[in-house]
């Protein structure tokens, strides 16, 4: 029982692969943390699921901010026959970690991965304007070189999970300029989750070419059984520019009769249509709250 | 008379609005190509435009492959508000470039942006296996630093716009994976176009929250009007996960009545509605015929 995510230890990707753990029940005898394995691409992933490295394996689907994870939707559409059977979402929260005992008069440098730098601009523009910016290769290695040594003039931005692992000392938390900022995850298994009776279902299809107001007709289907939609999104066919894979995510069960029906009737308009798996609705709702409120640090 | 692109000179940017600059007619007098001016990121484009410093500029919208250039969506929703005048398409052709004289059995090293590499594969597998792989910053600066030097040893992937500036040899050309690796541009520029009759429409909207099956509304009154989209994608509206707006193109000029009358219902759906603008059609079908045929070195 081990989830595959995308390592170093440290990221967004970890902490998201330790909630699922969680939800999902999967607590070791002894208390200690559900084992995870790290990887170093989005295709080791499904692979390492594929032939049995992992359990289940955890990638990025979609941000609030930055829009959908393409690699992502890609390997769901053209490569892995694994289904999505589970989905968590966290806001992406980050930290000013030094090592032990600095101050914020001693810095003079802060190092991260560049984006970091970009969602965290207002905090550094007020709080730090005279440090120098040092690029890292992910948040999760810059925490790791300065928690991990003695210098006193150098910060790093990260999770808090970071510096936990590499004893980093957190001196300001809640430093991202947006606070809904989110990504949603899903967990991709070989079989996908049985009905909950709150469950949404990842779809993907093309329409045929020839058949005019088909895509129309596919959104109508949905519209006349009550089914909504909670994502629409497209990605390039890679056969010719302007055509597309519509990939939308909808409420209910795949077996659910009126989402069963609905299928039916859209096999007939779509030249290809991608079931991706039905899995429990994740409750972003209830981020809101975590979202809007200044945030206790762990 | 001057239109801002991506620079540096020498790259698929610089090729499109050369294309751009000779569809809309600007030819020297003298012969000379038509004035452009490189800029280093999107938003220097359109500040460019903004200010008066260049007439127009031209962005990357989608990739055939990759998908949609998300920084030039989300200047046109949040940022400028320049209109989309123009549009052109180009295929992505790569070609392999050394100092005059090389030939292939000297090459050991080959050189370019690494998105070059991965596009080029399967030739750098079966005719160059043991070449090293160098990265550079853009496929121009690979060019430019192959084609001004006399090592015999090195070649670079870029476009042959790039050979004919830095003075390079072409060896090999169309050595990409794909042939139907097209990307296309729009033209931003204070005003949109005329009708010419062969036109599109470039919308973004939100539909409202309470409003249930809004988005099928949408597209029923676009089905009812006998309007075809020729694009359809999303992104976030940068507020909540699960929250979207919809970037659809439409056949016909904002001023055709059945596309103002079509504009208007929707309108009462949409919480917002943003046209680009109108422009004529760019003609993508006319690739197919180059794409599909071996290509004659230029």
């Amino acid at each position: 029982m081990a989830t595959a995510f995308l390592g170093p230890r440290g990221t967004f990707s970890e902490e998201a692969a330790l909630l699922h753990a969680g939800r999902a029940g999967r607590v070791e005898a002894d208390g200690a943390e559900p084992a995870l394995i790290a990887f170093a691409s989005f295709p080791a992933l499904t692979a390492a699921v594929e032939t049995g490295l992992a359990t289940d394996a955890l990638l990025p689907i979609e941000n609030s901010i930055e829009g959908a994870v393409s690699a992502t939707l890609d390997l769901l559409i053209h490569e892995t026959p694994l289904k999505i059977a589970a989905e968590v979402a966290l806001p992406v929260r980050h930290f000013l970690v030094t090592a032990p005992g600095a101050t914020l008069a001693d810095l003079r440098i802060v190092t991260s991965h560049p984006q970091a730098f970009g969602q965290c601009r207002r905090f550094l523009e007020r709080c730090l304007p005279e440090a120098e910016q040092v690029a890292a290769l992910s948040t999760a290695a810059a925490v790791q070189a300065v928690a991990g040594g003695d210098d006193r003039a150098r910060a790093a931005i990260g999770t808090a999970r970071a510096a936990e692992l590499y004893g980093g000392s957190i001196l300001a938390h809640d430093i991202q300029d947006t606070r809904a900022n989110l990504t949603r995850f899903v967990v991709l298994a070989p079989e996908d989750a049985a009905p909950t009776g709150d469950d949404k279902t990842s779809l993907a299809f093309t329409v045929r070419a020839n058949v005019p107001g088909a895509l129309h007709a596919v959104f109508t289907y949905l519209a006349e059984a009550g089914i909504q939609m909670t994502k629409a999104e497209s990605r390039p066919t890679k056969g010719w520019l302007g055509e597309y894979v519509f990939l939308v995510d909808i409420e209910g069960h795949r077996t659910d009769p009126a989402v069963a029906r609905t299928l039916e009737r859209m096999r007939e308009k779509c030249a290809v249509l991608q079931v991706f798996g039905s899995y429990p609705r994740f409750p972003v709702e209830s981020l809101r709250e975590l979202v809007d409120r200044p945030m206790p640090l762990p």
